[in-house]
């Protein structure tokens, strides 16, 4: 039996229970009062002396053990070993430390001089180590022996026919949309599905867009000459006051979780976002990035699953829940959209790879697709959750998180007479990478000037990196 | 030792070697003067009785056995055994034989209908069995492996800096193009090169065009809004004359083998067409999209090689010469273009999947793509011989064959009062699918009224396939 815990875990504590397990260990690590080399009390000797629940327990030193607060002997336990205090006191008490020292003793990626320097709160990347490279090794062997026949060939352009089987059945069961195989067009990213649109509604032209919303898809829009019509948010979404009143004939939202403010559009605004699009004829672009995640109260469906009049064009993509390496999305079309394309005389859509195409198709196909959305959405919870913590611990009442409940980043405004520019110019002195919420503006005069806002990814850092950064951040921006 | 063939093999005769051996072999097999079951005289010994050498010989017995009519004995030779009499002769009397059966009797990819039953002579398909599946298998797998912390992330959007440097050198070392790994955007098709291009240069919308030339490009211009100006062709490829004497902006040419004429431009007409791209300051963009396969003397360097202004954007792509099923491509710009392209503030550009980027590296990195060239370039020049020989054969003087020096396609006119349209028409009632040489057309009024054009693919064709499909021709267009 190893030590007894000096631990407390109040009732009206609104942590999660691992969250406050995992803090209290850890400071009782860093001040001592756990020793250097004892061992940790084996998670059924601590479920019995907290009676609580084995998970929180499990995920709790599952942190410390990935933060190198602990490490496991096999057939032995877990043992306290805490190799960050001197280190990081060191390098957090430097007045030079422009490229602070990861803690993480093997640099996973050597030749990323960026990432090996920086700890970057990228809200695109995700976390590498759940990519099961073994798996679609084999995904990619088994697509092309089954396929070798078909490798001197061009593929369908929407996409190869399995695969859109695929997705149908997978945008059916978890995001409630209704669609055949034959609506599914197989893409290359964002870019190139709005280069389609544009050029499948020639006389479509002024889309309303949220303000503030995904700069890089407004931007697609400008590219393919279209007019944007920013339209403010309210805290449940587009405005839709504003949208009726406008010229719109097309509108981009992300019902799901907004981006970049991660705020939610209820019922009520869905049906009302409907009754607009079937009386005006006009289509709605529902981006889902990142429907997979959603981490508070339930899933919500897609807008396009309560559309019975054809009027949602609905894109997701692979780059969020599984990799972005791929480059692989999907936009399911109004059958009415789709007969128009088949019918257009210029080639519009291209698939990306057959092989990867045909790699997905069996990663879904076998049932890897569901288990790895269960895994990850699992792991971005927890960071989640930790991230949270760490900026209320450490950054506490000098910053605001807003936009919590879902998807892949946190919104932050920080309470200082600075401008955003600057915050960002600090952190990235002080290593660490954040990102500027006033880009999703298209119109600055909207931008609200009280205190800067900032947007920060977590499901790319591990939890030691993600603490090295808050805690540099505290040191840029607030103890000057 | 075997039997000694009746075989003559006279001077004049402008067939290769192996050709006018293949050929009369195959003739004394079939008409019963080398009996079934019989042993065919060992390489060294045919050498000897004809003083030839063992090239030859050996071509023309693996096309005999590729085809059937001899199988290979392990430690004892090959024997004649021709199992196509009876069914190609029963079929091909048939009236009703829309869907012809395939002699070769196992379908490789027996869930592509269109493949099993019809011959097509897709311009665009390749042999499928010169991929290695095992090869690109380890580079995807290496490739995973070697980069597993980078799955997380997007990548350059020009393409990943590794598969950039590998094919600057390819470029150099094949087709003597000048260029830096930084002025190379990896694509996802052309579709993907012209729409960044017509971006890139917004003021540039007046574009001269082969005519006939590849409508594929054609219509990607005129989606992104650019004007067509056709521009005749001469046999030394688009008309300078009429080119200098028209308003273009900017020039779209196949110099290395023109599509769908198959001609080659010469020296002095790419020093001209670079003298008014250089006056005019426009843009020659050279679609270089066969440059690997040249049959009949001396590889022709670029014309980009040439040019020491920076007026040719240079595109290239590894779905000739390895798999359409990847889509990727690559483009060389010249590097003011490459400055404006990093300083758009709009997201143009993003690269194909990472995973195969990074494989596609490794491929060259290990000498895989420089042997896979040297063997389907063999092979296809095989082909490309094989199906000249059987069209003189069975067609005779009843068409013309036009651009066979170079390329995966070659151009039939066919002596015939019919239209394209019903040549195509007829050879597909006959379960042969051949490709309308008009549609390369822009404008009617200057196609060629004489004598209908046809082009046929034959890089995805075994030789077997290959003569059904001619004889199938035969008899659709000759034989009523």
């Amino acid at each position: 039996m190893g030590i007894l815990f000096d631990i407390l875990l109040p009732d009206q504590n609104e942590q999660p229970l691992y969250q406050q397990l995992y803090i209290q260990i850890r400071e009782q690590i860093r001040n001592g009062s756990i020793a250097d080399g004892v061992r940790l009390p084996s998670v059924r000797s601590l479920q019995l002396q907290l009676n609580i629940s084995k998970t929180p327990i499990e995920t709790a030193y599952q942190m410390l053990t990935a933060e190198g607060y602990a490490v496991s002997r096999p057939r032995s336990g877990l043992y306290v070993a805490n190799p960050h205090k001197p280190i990081s006191a060191g390098f957090l008490d430097s007045e030079s430390s422009k490229s602070p020292i990861k803690i993480n003793p093997k640099p996973q990626e050597p030749t990323s001089v960026q990432h090996a320097d920086f700890i970057d709160f990228d809200p695109t990347a995700l976390d590498h180590a759940s990519f099961s490279i073994r798996t679609w090794s084999k995904m990619l062997k088994e697509a092309l022996e089954n396929h070798s026949g078909m490798i001197g060939k061009y593929g369908n352009p929407l996409g190869e026919h399995g695969l859109r089987v695929m997705i149908a059945d997978y945008l059916r069961n978890s995001r409630g949309v209704i669609c055949s195989p034959e609506q599914i067009v197989i893409g290359v990213g964002m870019a190139y599905s709005i280069g389609i649109l544009t050029k499948l509604l020639r006389d479509t032209r002024r889309i309303a867009f949220e303000e503030p919303g995904y700069s890089l898809v407004r931007d697609q829009f400008m590219l393919n000459d279209c007019e944007i019509l920013p339209i403010p948010l309210t805290d449940k979404g587009i405005s839709l006051t504003d949208l009726e009143a406008s010229t719109a004939q097309m509108v981009y939202v992300t019902p799901s979780h907004q981006f970049p403010t991660g705020c939610t559009m209820p019922y009520p605004e869905r049906e009302r976002l409907l009754e607009w699009a079937i009386a005006k004829k006009a289509y709605i672009i529902e981006d889902d990035y990142d429907g997979e995640f959603r981490y508070v109260g339930k899933p919500i469906p897609s807008l396009q699953s309560l559309d019975s009049y054809g009027r949602v064009i609905y894109i997701g993509t692979f780059s969020k829940a599984l990799t972005p390496a791929l480059r692989m999305n999907y936009m399911v079309l109004p059958s009415q959209l789709i007969e128009r394309l088949s019918n257009m005389t210029h080639e519009l859509v291209y698939a990306p790879s057959r092989v990867e195409q045909w790699a997905m198709q069996s990663f879904i196909e076998q049932g890897h697709w569901y288990r790895h959305i269960r895994k990850v959405r699992n792991l971005y919870r927890k960071r989640h959750h930790h991230l949270i913590a760490l900026i209320q611990e450490h950054l506490g009442n000098n910053v605001e998180i807003t936009g919590q409940n879902a998807g892949l980043h946190i919104q932050l405004t920080v309470k200082k007479r600075q401008t955003s520019e600057q915050l960002v110019a600090s952190a990235a002195e002080a290593g660490v990478k954040v990102y500027d919420f006033r880009k999703m503006w298209m119109e600055m005069n909207q931008y609200p000037v009280k205190y800067p806002k900032l947007y920060l990814g977590f499901a790319g850092l591990s939890p030691a990196d993600m603490e090295i950064g808050i805690r540099l951040l505290r040191k840029a921006w607030f103890m000057e």
